[in-house]
């Protein structure tokens, strides 16, 4: 399983990658902006002025950095895809493929979501204006923790798979499970997450049959 | 938990209900073509005249079955929502609340997902252009598979909940598992449905700690 989140992935258009740091925060503004326009009135009701009122920049500094209002949804994608991955690694630092980590990446997760509602509208919203995008994060996401149950094989405490097969389906699963609580604990409800993240994790390690 | 498919759901618009057998088979086509307009170009792009065209009907018959494009979306949200059910149903008429049901309903799931891709397409979409309706569908479709554990619990099967969280976070971590493997096995990939089926079955089965 390549270790996919420490390739170094492109800006969407590296001609116009911010080269100070001035530029950096710049470009930073730009897509806080979009990510509250995006996710809260959607692709197709959202203007690039719009964006740069709200980001309080020229239009000529959009484009500065960004050739329209597709690439800027293509970039915010790509940077939402990055935040979900930050919020995640912290608690995985120690642990990495044990199932207590998993439960606190859970965790970790669904707070991210409370806090970061619009994620799902944008990501979700991807699928439509940015199919590329949605596929990448899903299968970035997918192989990182196939990476991590490797790894717990690896070290005896997590059951091996059988065969790739089993190692894939178990990733996308684990993280379907993860994506669908968020929706459903993190932006329509708001149990406490720890107490969802462990009801998660005993599915996950326990199963449901009965021994 | 209720037994929500039970229910009687009304249609979207109980006054244009067709009242004849002639009337519902009109109504199915216009169904059938929008699932084929809206699943391939989206809802923005396609218009009541690419649907009625390929229903082969007149635009006046469309508007005696629907108001609006966004009342044909919705109802073959729930349309969709209703194949869905009943692609799953015929296998779990046997041994419902057992571990061998719920694999069987994951493959069925999968091949249904395979031979009609669309559905992803216009459910995801529903996000955005009926939220209440993509709502509806996963909580009702969550419902149903909590019902089926908690008689897989009553009969000893599985393993009971701790609480009343524990069996709704089993219920949409599973329904997770099940889309998400749909997605990338039905629609993105073609590997066998029984394989991705048991594979999936086993996570949920007998989970990944080593014993």
């Amino acid at each position: 399983m390549v270790d996919r989140h420490d390739e170094t992935v492109p800006l969407t258009n590296s001609a116009k990658a911010p080269r100070t740091a001035r530029g950096e925060r710049t470009r930073r503004k730009i897509l806080d902006a979009a990510r509250s326009e995006f996710g809260t009135r959607g692709f197709a009701d959202t203007g690039i002025t719009e964006i740069t009122r709200t980001a309080k920049v020229a239009l000529g500094t959009f484009y500065t950095y960004f050739d329209s209002k597709e690439e800027v949804f293509r970039a915010l994608v790509q940077d939402m895809s990055e935040q979900v991955r930050l919020a995640v690694a912290p608690v995985l630092s120690d642990g990495r493929g044990t199932l207590e980590a998993e439960e606190r990446a859970l965790a970790a997760f669904l707070s991210f979501v409370g806090q970061h509602q619009q994620v799902y509208r944008i990501i979700d919203e991807a699928e439509f204006v940015d199919p590329a995008g949605f596929r990448a994060h899903y299968e970035n996401t997918a192989a990182r923790i196939a990476e991590r149950l490797a790894e717990g094989a690896a070290a005896g405490v997590m059951q091996s798979p059988r065969d790739p097969l089993d190692a894939e389906v178990r990733a996308w699963a684990i993280m379907g499970m993860n994506v669908f609580l968020g929706l459903r604990f993190g932006v329509w409800g708001e149990e406490d997450s720890a107490a969802v993240a462990a009801a998660g994790n005993r599915l996950i390690r326990d199963g449901l049959a009965r021994s």
